[in-house]
């Protein structure tokens, strides 16, 4: 059972004015456990309002308690325990460090941690038990935990339930990814109109990398990868919101269409078992339209938590295909960070 | 050596109103060899001028000869032996071969006798040995050749030199495909707009079947399959023209990343070698860009007729991984059609 | 005080399966005083499930209710007296007769019998006392009640406060005017991709002429038109929901900047009074930002019903200019015909 | 008739690596009369190849002999005599004063000098005898022409055959203007995605003020501004190339529409008479279609130097209203500068 918090945890947003940072804000304006103690962005814009410090991509409206609230430098001295993390890569690494060493709990949508092996790369769907390396981290009373990049998160979700039942021996997939997943100002509108981009910095190496350790085993404290091969092809294409994922996998054990399509609907995660606030009510929609999904139908769908998948056929080269959508900025960063904070205060580290 | 034809060929173009017929009258327009005779279209539109019974898509403007020149029925009087179809599946099967019976030259983009025993199913470059089969056709005087779907000839340019070189096992291919692939109207805005469509009707079908025929060895009149599987999930995205294809492949024999690229580049075809006026100088371009190639920027190199590739790397799962991109009403439709009727001219079949 | 219904009032949509239909299908779903009984669309339709007869546009998903609902045909023997009609104007005018002088109460977003001398042309928030002109028409126990053009309704709200002011002595406006004002399938994707169209037929005129029965002056039966003239400017732009209008004003009298926005700011209306559940809480908000409204920003400010103002600034030509924003489908058409419907509830003529 | 000049001239380019610096080097790579010895950029880039100092927009590739180029310094010691400025606003005053005074001719698109007195503010077919206030230049040897604002080009040549035949008393325009004239990277494509922004910074105050200068009079060493009022609004749209302008206007005479019309189709100017080779054929091209011009069909008509108009109707507010179309990197900014440089050549004042 889910045990709702006495009182409201305070938390602050690190790199609050960035895209990420502004998705923090707005889902956590209403969140029932949390409430938003601290706006930290780098030091231009310190000592501002946060509506003269951010400009805000919308679309709904900033919400109106965070208006009027100065941001604050990323320095520990923030009125919070729990602070999220939308920090670049360029800084990342040594604030929430610096953050973890002054006894913060840092829930981490930068990728600097991500690989660090006494650091959860967390999914709560699928991998909570993950959570218990912060026992063994170097910080102190502080840790770090750790969010997949956006393109990856809806691959490990996706995957889950076909690794469990049937294993998973390789995987090929080719995204098409939206442009929130470049910030602000990001991607010009000049190189994007009438165009696809086939390059994402850095993106393939961490789809490659990252589902091993999401999918790996948890013993004494540290992941044994998955064994398992990703190959990854990043595009970027001219969508908001919402990452397609065309996916295909070489299976460990044979199984039917229909093997595979009710182990995706009964997939359920911890978040679902406690009821956790973020959490989607179930982590996986198949869909049976012949064109499903599709980034803008599909993206928002159960609060954009969940992941949507749908056009499973067989496959010539590997066992079968099939394509993904989630929502890149929501179920892949700030909300599926905020999703992993749930998943702390149930299990006590918050306490 | 190209043997200029003594005066122009009267041709005739069936389908002349929809989006690649409209592209073979631009293609034409100013052709050196090639002289358009009739324009045919369906029913409603004949007797009309072409252009009240035409919606111009441009961009360049309609060529002024044809403006005024009446639309015909499909009917096999037209004067002129060599006619391209562009006339959509629904009716090309029948339309094709009542032309050819009566001793036409068929030159189709259309989809109806593709996989037919005796019909050659051309790219120029790639197997122009196939057009012999034509000598066993069962139409008496008249012939059909047809051309790949659009999406496949961008597929079959690029692995054609790495199958010659190393040989090719399995191909894994995602598109991310035009707009003017769907023809006019096509595509409803409302569906594409901050969106992408992860289906594309009978494509994934065409991309699988094609390539093993066209690859595949001519002798005796008849074509033996290449050995070799090909796996497509295809895409539609807010692009107007040029498919772009992330392509992974498996070979038969041991490769550096040098030796792929020196194949490509070093590739000629017969319609290099005998200089057709469509011909691009060069079939494959190797762009060494890292975020290349890309539509809007490559789809009209060396006139829309050159297949441009990129990114290529190694891959973890298949042994290779690159990006191409191709012209899909172009090379992929019209231009690769007239670049068949070329070489059909300089091989002596229109005498 | 608003008098809530003391049961759910049934309805029909006639066109259900168009895209206005679909949105009065989504906002009349949880509707708090009407439920729907019929959803009703031409002959192809009838008989089917509504799932199985409608190209559902999303974004969110279908109303589970409503799914498995049969289409019935558009004929007069539908299980309630209150019917929205979505239908085309091709054959809104017959349709929309023949269930008024079958008794039926009929909220039309068609054109057809807009300028009728007898139907108010009605946007309740600025000629609520038009609606007592339906006690005088020809049709028996039913009757027709109006919605304007999708782009005159923002127009309207946004003179009607100056109007009222200071007077209007000329409008001239240009829209920028979204796709799903086409309907569906509606704009080709190749027509709108990387371009703009300077037209959009029969638009122009209805902006000219449906203001000035809006603004008119109504008493004994009957409306005068109002003495204004305005001149349209149309045109369609790849945006997916919300119109933008560049206006200026020439007005009878003088006024400074803040005159204009309090009268914007302080414009109440009889749905705000009353407090219909569709109504917004206010129908204009006026923004401060320098580029401000914007369409994807501001569409669905306040339930997507009010109308957002801003850039007021005064004209070398005319008084001043400014730009609005209001969202076509939601304000422009069924989310207003629903307001109407509300009003006609309110004041009695349901009973 | 035109003198070719005997040998090319030399010219540089300053701020070559910006997005209208490229435009530059693409429409002078093949000039008959001019050739690049200079490209010239900010600190940054010089000394680099200017390959690598520039991000390549496209969409033909890099003209060969530029690639290897080195870029220099902006200071007066090129090798050529006349140059052409692309500079940012934010420098372009200093320098192009910098160069002038050392004696080079400027011909500038930046608009820092536009509206000095002694400066010319050219369209060539507009306003040629202007060119002669050089003459009355303070800059010793040198001197400075400038070219107007991409959307005022467009707006002035539409005008000034109605202004010469019927006088003009007001003029209202609406413009939708491309992302191309917001330079690189420009607009976000996350702000004009699915979107429009009734909003660019100093652009209506151009247009109310740059026309004047124009259509105004010269004699004796100056220039009268004309007796006009021009009311501008100015929209960002989702279109990568071409200006569409909503244009109305009252007229000082009566005329009819086609008194209008054949005004547009005589009209001729001093390019066309001395035949200059960056001039289009006519200046003006009237088309008939209903939705006509829009910006991808019409934008690069006659090599995107000529202004394409349709829908002329007559204004129930003003006299007359009718959309332009032109293409607002060529025309309206490279394109229009170098026919600027053309008429100096053929006028004798580079001799």
């Amino acid at each position: 059972m889910t045990l709702t918090p006495a009182k409201k945890i305070t938390v602050g947003v690190l790199g609050a004015t960035g895209s990420v940072g502004q998705k923090f804000v707005q889902l956590l304006a209403d969140h029932p456990w949390f409430e938003i103690a601290s706006l930290a962005a780098s030091g231009r814009s310190a000592g501002m309002p946060y509506q003269e410090a951010v400009a805000w991509l919308g679309p709904s409206a900033m919400p109106e308690g965070m208006a009027r609230m100065n941001v604050q430098a990323c320095e520990p001295d923030l009125p919070c325990r729990l602070v999220f993390s939308a920090l670049d890569a360029g800084v990342a690494g040594e604030v929430e460090q610096k953050f973890a060493r002054a006894g913060y709990i840092v829930v981490s949508n930068a990728r600097n941690h991500r690989l660090d092996p006494d650091v959860p790369l967390l999914v709560p769907e699928v991998n909570s038990d993950h959570l218990a390396m912060v026992e063994h981290q170097r910080f102190g009373g502080g840790m770090i935990i750790t969010n997949p990049n956006c393109s990856t998160i809806g691959l490990v979700i996706a995957l889950k339930p076909l690794a469990d039942a049937f294993g998973i021996r390789g995987v090929s997939v080719v995204t098409l990814q939206a442009l929130s997943g470049a910030g602000y100002p990001g991607v010009p509108s000049l190189d994007i109109l009438d165009n696809v981009i086939p390059f994402i910095r850095d993106e393939e190496e961490k789809m490659q990398a990252e589902p091993l350790k999401i999918l790996g085993d948890y013993s004494n404290g540290s992941v044994t990868n998955a064994d398992l091969r990703v190959s990854a092809q990043c595009n970027r294409v001219g969508v908001a919101d919402g990452h397609l994922e065309c996916i295909s996998v070489k299976l460990a054990n044979g199984a039917s269409r229909q093997d595979l399509r009710d182990a995706w609907q009964h997939f359920r995660g911890e978040p679902q078992r406690l009821k956790l606030p973020m959490a989607p009510l179930k982590p996986i929609y198949y869909l049976e339209g012949e064109s499903f999904p599709q980034p803008r139908l599909h993206r928002n769908l159960d609060k954009g938590m969940a992941v949507s998948i749908g056009r499973l056929r067989e496959c010539t080269v590997f066992d079968y295909k099939f394509v993904a959508v989630s929502h890149n900025t929501v179920r892949g960063a700030a909300g599926g960070a905020i999703l992993c904070a749930e998943l702390l205060v149930q299990k006590g580290y918050t306490d």
